[in-house]
């Protein structure tokens, strides 16, 4: 490695210090600073990283940014410690155990050597993962490979249909499930795209985050990786679920469904919820229970249908008062195929609005309607408001999520240019993400 | 009335069918068209109302919308009866009771007997109240007036502005305590409002609605009423809240901080929800329990400011995967002057995005950020994109709600013109909006 590799990502005044100090990525560095010190070792910086921050990864796991001035000290204290794999050979293999692929797209759960290696690449063999989760070994014979190394708010739309291709690929070598390990950010996002994108599956698809990277005291990342290996090796479903903690303790992993499914906390562990619809499914104690009756059976027979194609311009508005009706003539001046509105209540935006929705449905633009109070049905017949906006076009989403309502119109939008066909399409239940009325609304 | 008024905002075939039939506004109908027979009182249509399809009250308080089709038959049966208010004397005043103003706004809670005058119009007088919900004359005497008469979707910060001066006047008469009557769609908006427009409030201010409207069996609307007037006339402390239904059941009412709170149910009756904060006081049994020991004493010698100005040019924009970046570069070209972005997670976009944050700060627009995760914190300083965000001169906002952010935005730009000036605002906490971290974040 060259210097300017060693200290990947610095510039500026930080990356005079660094260099001065003699330090590159991954050394332990004290640095003193105020009467403060901080010893920690030394991470690489994202191309947009500033001129003047040094970022170390302190002992108990945390990341903190400190600002080089006249007045700090660095020290370069040595190399830091790589992370441990074991070199034994692997655990003894149960050949009559389920075979799951792993494919890791980035995220927490995967950055557990980010800081050594430089780069946002996760060590992801089966034998690392064995190594790191022993457990596993007992669950499923694992294939794993890496796929992307992105943070989830990175993903993109084409990256969906990476995903899927990849995941088909996996299922028609004959896996008995598959998992996702993914950033937690847009894992709801993803889920629900997966959701759409792979029909017919004949074994279950299991998306995995970690809210705490693996080398912290409290990380979520094995106890959620061995619920959804145990979950893509045995659970008798085939739908895309994410599995997470279902408390903050690490006894009990839900499973949710992919279209129903949303992250309801920026930092607890049990932060995904299942929102108008139960969860799928429980594991605890390698046991797994079933939530619903209404669930698609694992079926090895049956073939996969892929339909991976999502188109973008489209746009997701989320209103509030004030908010300017020109918002709607910009995408319409954009070309876009499609808006989901984020209304409040019941499906309501202010009469301001009208006008402008008006002719973006004249223009042809597909627009539809959920609500900004998450939990609930979208309902446009109990107010007047409601029933012009749905005389102006707009179609009410029912009980389907913001979030899965703009994966859904990209997707809906991917199949078809037929703007009536796309309408349909987005008013029938593909994945779940339609629910009847149920006891749940009151 | 003319027949024009009779029969307000129909238009074409619907106008055209309910001339033949004789009907005017408040007449009940009966309708039969595919062997349904329906029957209820004629309501009048917004002006945005299509051609085709008239408008009845079914007895059981819901409203439907029925197509005009060449086998539509309509019988006027009579006149809708009239709400019947009780021409009886008040009941007894008891001069010691405390006092209370209630300004309305419209919405569910104010519509009983819109369908009769065809005017989104409430009875509000002391005397309709009183005769509506008698409990009321127990708990305070009751100054009442009608401020606005709008769906709440349509309230706008220019709204805010005329409420809170209308709140000020009440206060500076005296009363202990203001109910502003309220739609629930953007009632934690205008909550929000208040809480910043209001400061060193002597007295309660409490913005009540309801879900279901007075002339529904089910209705929560007295129920709320009786809460909202109790806090208003009793409560310890002097803050904006929102009074509704803790549960399902009318035993008892919440009061959330009008800045922490959020409807969080498209429909249920305890929608709404106090978000990153426990509620201020819970009442039952006319019983004010404070929930909380940090709220601001009620103190009827404290002299109320009022800084009711907003600034509109500012934007909530929600993140998602695919989102165009160009929609920042909009806003720029359009001269705002604020964006509260909803990102992901911790508080996170995705890097397509940091190139027009970067330029619309250079601009001079205060860019801030809160989470689509709704509950938790935003911390931008765990990953390294967030910290290259707070370096582009993104603010984190903490634990703030994005519909409590997007309003402060407002506040804070109509209180001064200069940049750093409203940043340093939009981070001091002046109404609860910002708490401190807490056992509530894990």
């Amino acid at each position: 490695m060259n210097t300017q590799e060693d200290l990947s990502g610095y510039r500026g005044e930080a990356l005079e210090a660094l260099r001065k100090a003699g330090a590159k990525i991954g050394d332990v560095l004290r640095i003193l600073k105020n009467s403060q010190t901080y010893e920690g070792i030394l991470i690489p910086r994202s191309e947009y990283g500033d001129r003047q921050h040094i970022v170390i990864k302190l002992k108990n796991g945390y990341n903190i940014g400190i600002k080089v001035t006249q007045n700090t000290q660095m020290k370069r204290m040595g190399e830091g410690s790589k992370p441990i794999f074991t070199s034994e050979p692997l655990p003894k293999q149960n050949l009559s155990l389920p075979r799951a692929a792993i494919i890791s797209t980035g995220g927490t759960i995967a950055s557990r050597v980010d800081y050594r290696t430089g780069a946002v690449r996760p060590a992801l063999s089966a034998t690392d993962l064995y190594s790191v989760v022993p457990e596993l070994a007992e669950i499923a014979k694992i294939d794993a490979r890496i796929l992307l190394s992105l943070f989830s708010e990175n993903i993109m739309p084409n990256h969906w249909t990476q995903i899927a291709k990849a995941i088909a690929d996996c299922i028609s070598q004959g896996v008995d499930g598959v998992v996702v390990a993914h950033g937690t950010d847009t894992m709801g996002y993803t889920a629900a795209a997966l959701s759409f994108a792979l029909q017919e599956l004949p074994v279950p698809v299991i998306v995995v985050g970690s809210q705490r990277s693996a080398d912290r005291p409290s990380s979520d990342a094995a106890a959620n990786l061995v619920g959804a290996v145990t979950a893509a090796a045995r659970a008798p479903f085939a739908e895309v679920a994410v599995a997470m903690h279902e408390t903050t303790s690490d006894q009990s992993i839900l499973l949710h469904r992919g279209t129903k499914v949303r992250k309801c906390h920026t930092s607890r562990r049990d932060t995904f919820r299942s929102v108008n619809s139960p969860p799928l499914a429980r594991i605890r104690n390698h046991t797994i229970t079933m939530l619903t009756d209404e669930y698609i059976r694992r079926d090895p027979a049956r073939s996969i249908v892929v339909k991976p194609e999502f188109k973008e311009k489209v746009a997701l508005v989320k209103f509030f008062p004030g908010m300017d009706p020109e918002t709607i003539r910009w995408y319409q001046s954009r070309h876009y195929k499609g808006l989901i509105i984020e209304g409040t209540g019941l499906g309501h935006v202010s009469n301001t609005c009208f006008e402008p929705i008006q002719d973006a449905v004249d223009s042809g633009i597909v627009v539809a309607m959920t609500s900004q109070c998450i939990w609930g049905r979208v309902n446009m017949n109990v107010y007047d408001q409601g029933r012009d906006l749905q005389a102006l076009g707009v179609i009410p989403l029912e009980d389907m999520l913001p979030e899965t309502a703009i994966v859904k119109l990209m997707w809906v939008l991917g199949q078809t240019d037929d703007r009536r066909r796309a309408q349909e399409l987005l008013k029938t239940n593909i994945a779940g993400e339609l629910t009847r009325r149920t006891l749940l609304d009151e």
